[in-house]
This record gives C-alpha cells, structure tokens and sequence, in this order.
C-alpha cells in the first residue's frame, strides 16, 4: 500500500478501507508521508466526500493516534459540550459552572484558540493566577472535590487531529463536512466524555454557511458517534454576528459572571446557554421537557448557586476569585474608545470575521501557534443585530494597549456594522437539534 | 495576497488573475509557501481546472522562473520536439540525426527520465565516452560546426516547473490537463526553441487514458502556445504498447542505430520517426505534403547521411562512435534470456506499465532521483501487438544482471503480454495532428 496509490483512489472518489485510512493516520504520525501528500488527500476528500463508513474510519484512527482517557466509571456520566467554533463564544464560561451546580461532573480539556476564534482555556487565563496545566490524576482529584476541573489539552489526546487540523487550517480545508465530523468526534470520545453535545454554527461567521450543510454535519456526526457507541446530540446554532457583545479574553470572562450574576438573561448567549444545559440535564433523565430543565437553571442563575460554583472553580486552581467582585483586579487596558453611529437606523448584521481581525489587530486572538496574546483588549459591542441606533449613540467600544493600531480597528469595526432604515426578522439562534432520537 | 486565499479560490472554481498565479510561482520560488500548501492548490486545480488565461499565466510564470535560452537568432528556427512520456520512447535519438542531416539546427536539452520513462540522456550516456554536460556557449559553438548539440539540462530552466512537476509525481496529479499544458510548453518556450512539435501520448501506457482528454490538451497546448507567440504543433499518437521492441538504455540506442542504417522500416519507431521530422520540414516550408517529405527523409536513411550524422555527433561529444559498427563495445549484461511462449494466438496488448515495472525491478529505469543506473539490462520485445505468435516462439527477451531478479522480471513480462485467438484490427499509431491553422 502506497500514499500515492490511496491519493489516486481518492481523487477518482473511489472509497476507502478501514485499512486504508488506518494507513493514512499511520504514515502522517510516523512522518512516512510528506505533508504535501496529506494535504493532496484532504483536498481530494474536500471534493470528493467521505462515506458514513469511512468517517467511522478516520474518526476512529484519530482516536487510536494517542492516548485516550477513560472517565467512563464516572456517575453521571461526564458531560462535554463543544462548539464547532464562534467569534465571541464564551458559552463553555458561563455552561461549565451552571452545569456543575446542577450536580453534573465536568472534566474539560481545552485547545488554544487559532484562527478566528478565540479559545476558552486563554479567556480563563485572563483571571489572574489561574492555572491551567492540570494532570489527569489532578483533574479527577478535583473532580471528586468539587464535580469540576479544566486544563488546556497537554495531553497526547488525538495528535493525529491536531496535525491534520494544522494542514486543513493552512490549506483552507475547513468546510469538509466529513472532516470537521471526524476531528469534533474524535476528540471528544479520546477525552473520555460518556454524554457529548456538539453546538454546530452554520452562517456568515462560521465555516459552514447554510443550513442545509449545518444539517448534513449535525446528522453525520450523530451516525458516525453510533457507530461508535457514543450518544451525541447536536444543536445546530447561527452566527450571523459575534455572539455576546464582548470579544477578547477579560471582558468575555466579565460578560460570563454578569450572566451568572443574574443578568443580561435575555441575550443569545444566555439563549445558548440554558438551551445546551437543559438537552444535558434531559440526557441525563434528570428532566423530560427542555422548559422544567430551564426553570430549574434559571433558579441556578438567580439564586447565585451557579456563581458560587465558579468561584470556587476559580479559588481551587487558584485563581483570584475576588475578581467576581471587582472587574478591576483583571489586566486593564490603556486605552477605552467608544465609537459613535454616524447614521440613525436598524443593525442588520455585524460581520463576525471583520470583529475577529480587528480583535488580532488588538492582539486579543491568536494568530500563530504557541503567540503570546493580549488579555486586556477586545471589543465591546454597544449595539447588537436588530436593534435600533440614533446618529451619535455608541456603537461599540475599543479596549486597546497600543495607540497607533486604533485607527485600522475602527475601520474594521465600523465595516462590520450593517445599519439600514428597516428592522429585519428576529432569527432565533438555535435552528434545530439533532440527534439519535431511538437514543433518547 | 495570500496563499490561503488563492487556495480557497480555486477551491470554489473562480479564476485568478496574472498577479494571482504570479504570486502563486513567487512563493513556490521563495519558500513563503509551503509544499503542503502547494499540493492543495494542484488538487484544487485537478478537480476545478483552469481557464485558457489561467493556463497562459502559469506557463508564463513557469518560464519567467529561471533563464531564458535565446536562440530565437538562428536561422532556421530551432526545431524542438517533445514527447508527453511513454515506455520505450527513443524517438528522439532517431529523429535528431535525421533532421540535422536534411539541414536544421538542433540543440536539446534533455532531463533525465524519472517514473515509467527512460530518459533519452540516461540512454545517450550508454555510448562509452559520451559527454552529456554541455555549456550553453559550448552547445552554440557546436551548432555552428555540425548543426547539433545534446545536452543534459543543468541550467536553470523553468526552476518552478521542476518543482511543480516533482509535488505532482508524489501526490498522483499527473492527469491535469491544463498543469501538463503549462509544463509542457514553458519547457520547450524557455530552451528557446522556435518551432515546437509536441507527442502527446495517449492508451493504457500513458497518463491520458482517451483521445478525448488528448484532444483537449492538443488545443490546449496550441491555444496557449499562440497566446504566447509561440507556433506548436502537436500530434496525438497512441500508446497501448511500448514503442518499439526494446525497452533500457544501450538496446533502445541499438535499435535507434538500426533504423538509421534502414532496418525495421515498417514499425511503429519508423512512422513515429517520419511523421515528426515530416512536420518539422513542413512547418520551415520546406515541403508542402507530408508524402513529399517523407520520401526525402526516407532517402536521407538510406542513402547514410542520417546514420553519419549521428557518428558526427556522438565523435563530437566524446563518445565512442564505433559502437555504430559493433555493438558489442556496448556494456553487455551478463544474463540473455529467451521467453518462450506458453500458447499460440495473436499479440492484442502488451501493457507498458508492466514492462516498465519489469525495467525497473533491472534497475535500468530510475525510481528515484539521482539514482544511478544499469545502462546494459532491459526487455527487448520479440513479438508486438498485432503479431502472431506459436507456443515455444520467444516472446521476450530478459537482459539482466542479477540472477536473483529474474524470475519477478518474468512473472511482470509475461502478465504483460495478452494473447488471443483472433486478430485485432490494427490501430494507427499516429491519431490526429492538431495545430493552429491559420499559422500553416
């Protein structure tokens, strides 16, 4: 067996053994492949698809490529809940510690953001002393503790993911919907998560645009983890614009606890975050109908339980925790500019991709593998889709360190914004759920 | 401009622009792109191709890599003839001496044969003494003697195409028409000749399985030569077979030196051999049918002058020239072995592939670059396709050098011959010339 001979098969859109691909995984962990092989062979997949079995395949030797930890003795069963990736998500800050006052252990490891994105583990950085380099044994002491413990993902978990993500990230092979399939299966199932829910973005600001692929990826991720023996339950969620209205590292941490404080409960990041608690608390048999889930998380929120819970997240990986009280005790900016409307109207769109580049301008993203980031910067939007704005009123605002790169930001800003004289249709964010329903 | 963008562009099919494809080369050229990087845009581009313009661009770009050789002063034009690859191809060790000795210029540089094909260098360096190495001043001043000067190409030719043609072995995207077209010509435009005549092989041997692909890039090729002020005619020619009987690098030059002394006159070497050199003398306006032409050229091998020519340019480079008269100053193999028949019938296919396989297992084929070769071992054909053959008639003829190898030799030889009880209708190895019409 050849690479060549496996790239040939491929492009002609033949299918693939369970050999074949377990060839493929082996020959890029064991460098017997040149990079520009693997790169062919995804480009080749990009257009001529993978089959349902095939994605079982490279989903599994994925798995196989490094260790896989095994929280499955653990009851209830771990939850894990993963975005396929949003300007502005912070949806993991305010979940993990809601979930967890509900009595649901959480085991999380997280990747450094690339890209667009930012990633969970850098917000969480942002609070001053907090440590995110746990060992297993040391995550699951905590867990015992206190039902809670992330890390970012030190561990040997799916390397062959992470190669081929780096390949697909530079070759502008990100849409595949086969390919996203196997690499959020993949690494959820190696990190042990015995009840996994996928939030799916389709629109402007995701890798998928319409519905329709959103769907194609929610129903195969749903089949291939059967075929893997692992429940998923996907919620397929738009992001026409960030989500949220900050975009950075501390002040997303800041819009988590002011959710958690009660607040802003009428926003999509609050939308998002019972809906996906809720399918977890349904999934468990803890409730049968999505609202009794919600009544219950709401009381959560309201009577404080899930803000404790996060400080003493917080305190046990020692964190300051008094930064729940006091917003100041995160790194602070140089500079807040607040950026007026320069027309009276309607937000129809803010492009998500537009935010996310003037947010690498501000250094608040990592562009680059292994960079050092800003947590102190970002964007913060005043106004978001579908409000209304008069000439003057603030729009959003700046959190910048560096004088001379304001100027390209509130350009890339003030772009992102789409005002027009008419209010277009409130579009809910959550689409539609998917999932195995003879497993529910 | 980015890599990624350019990438995600051909992806989705649009078109680039000169600048775009410039940039593209540009950072082959510079190492800002990396190969992975690379490979993907080439499978982009197999699934999505290019348009006419692109086409033009890329060869353009290819051309501009490297130096450009000038002879666009000689009178007549520099005839080039290239052959798109195929087993046993020796055309242009007969065709050479042939067109010197009817009065045109003739200077060539060779590469060296890599994959299915021998090189026609590899196969000159068979003669004792022959000196491949040539300076381009030296090749100038030889021309002016004797009309003709062969060299290996260690300029700086077309830098990118041998690039692009090296991630295109090891990723299987041989098949891309528009990426054969760009090669092809920038290779033939960049070595300065004015009057290019190019193969373009077709059948189970050659990278084009139909002459339906063959037509596509003839047009192609013509096409972009116009665009480029370049006249090109090309001929489709099949390739079911091996051409000619012998297939290494000494016997293919022996049966090169048999036909310039008027042997094997009706072969599939000989047509070949007449119909390019007839093109070549209509093309300067030296004749005007191809009947007329090839009547000369017919005269010019069995009068001696081609065979003299060739003895003029093997003394010139330093090679032996008595191996025209004894071909035992050849290298000889220590092991002749004749292959006999296992059943009667008719020839209908001799799968070159499996010749060439053969030729390589002899190691008189190179599998990987720089390797060095066996000049004396090859296949000699004893029967073709079309031919009858009788059980315990020789079939084949091994020359090796190893006795361990043989017996694979043999098994890939004999399961690369077909024969049948009836007699196929014989197929014309010359399929169509396809040329600019308005330039005749």
């Amino acid at each position: 067996m050849k690479i060549l001979e496996l790239i040939e098969k491929k492009k002609l859109g033949q299918e693939h053994t369970k050999e074949e691909i377990n060839f493929i995984i082996d020959t890029l962990m064991n460098n017997s492949s040149a990079d520009y092989q693997i790169s062919a062979w995804l480009m080749a997949v990009y257009f001529q698809g993978l089959t349902e079995n095939e994605t079982v395949y490279l989903t599994d030797a994925l798995i196989q490529s490094g260790d896989i930890v095994n929280f499955e003795e653990l009851t209830p069963k771990i939850v894990d809940i993963h975005s396929t990736g949003g300007v502005g998500d912070k949806v993991s800050i305010t979940l993990i510690p809601l979930l967890v006052s509900a009595g649901i252990p959480i085991i999380k490891l997280l990747g450094p953001g690339l890209g667009y994105t930012g990633g969970t583990i850098d917000k969480l950085k942002s609070i001053p002393g907090f440590s995110t380099g746990l060992a297993i044994s040391d995550m699951i002491r905590q867990l015992k503790k206190i039902g809670v413990a992330v890390s970012s993902n030190i561990h040997n978990i799916a390397p062959a993911n992470r190669t081929l993500q780096a390949i697909k990230y530079t070759t502008s092979i990100m849409d595949s919907i086969p390919l996203i399939a196997a690499s959020v299966i993949a690494k959820k199932v190696a990190t042990g998560a015995g009840n996994i829910i996928i939030d799916i973005k389709y629109g402007s600001g995701a890798s998928l645009k319409t519905t329709e692929d959103a769907e194609k990826l929610a129903r195969l991720i749903v089949n291939v983890g059967k075929k893997l023996n692992k429940s998923i339950t996907t919620v397929i969620t738009s992001m026409d614009e960030p989500l949220g209205r900050s975009i950075g590292n501390a002040i997303e941490v800041i819009e988590a606890i002011e959710f958690l404080k009660g607040k802003n409960q009428e926003s999509d990041l609050a939308d998002l975050t019972y809906e996906f608690a809720a399918i977890a608390l349904i999934n468990l048999k803890r409730y049968d109908s999505v609202e009794q889930a919600k009544e219950y998380l709401k009381y959560l929120v309201s009577s404080g339980a899930a803000l404790e819970k996060f400080r003493e997240l917080i305190q046990k990986q020692k964190g300051n925790s008094k930064v729940i009280d006091s917003y100041d005790i995160f790194e602070l900016p140089r500079y807040k500019i607040s950026c007026s409307a320069n027309k009276s109207g309607f937000i129809n769109r803010i492009d998500g991709y537009k935010i996310a580049y003037a947010c690498k301008l501000l250094n608040a993203i990592r562009t680059k593998k292994n960079e050092e980031i800003d947590k102190s910067t970002g964007i913060y939007l005043n106004k978001k889709t579908g409000e209304q704005v008069f000439e003057g009123d603030t729009l959003f605002t700046i959190y910048a360190n560096k004088h001379e790169e304001i100027e390209l930001v509130k350009e890339y800003c003030y772009n992102a914004f789409s005002i027009s004289d008419n209010q277009e249709a409130h579009k809910n964010i959550i689409y539609k759920v998917v999932r195995d329903d003879q497993n529910v």
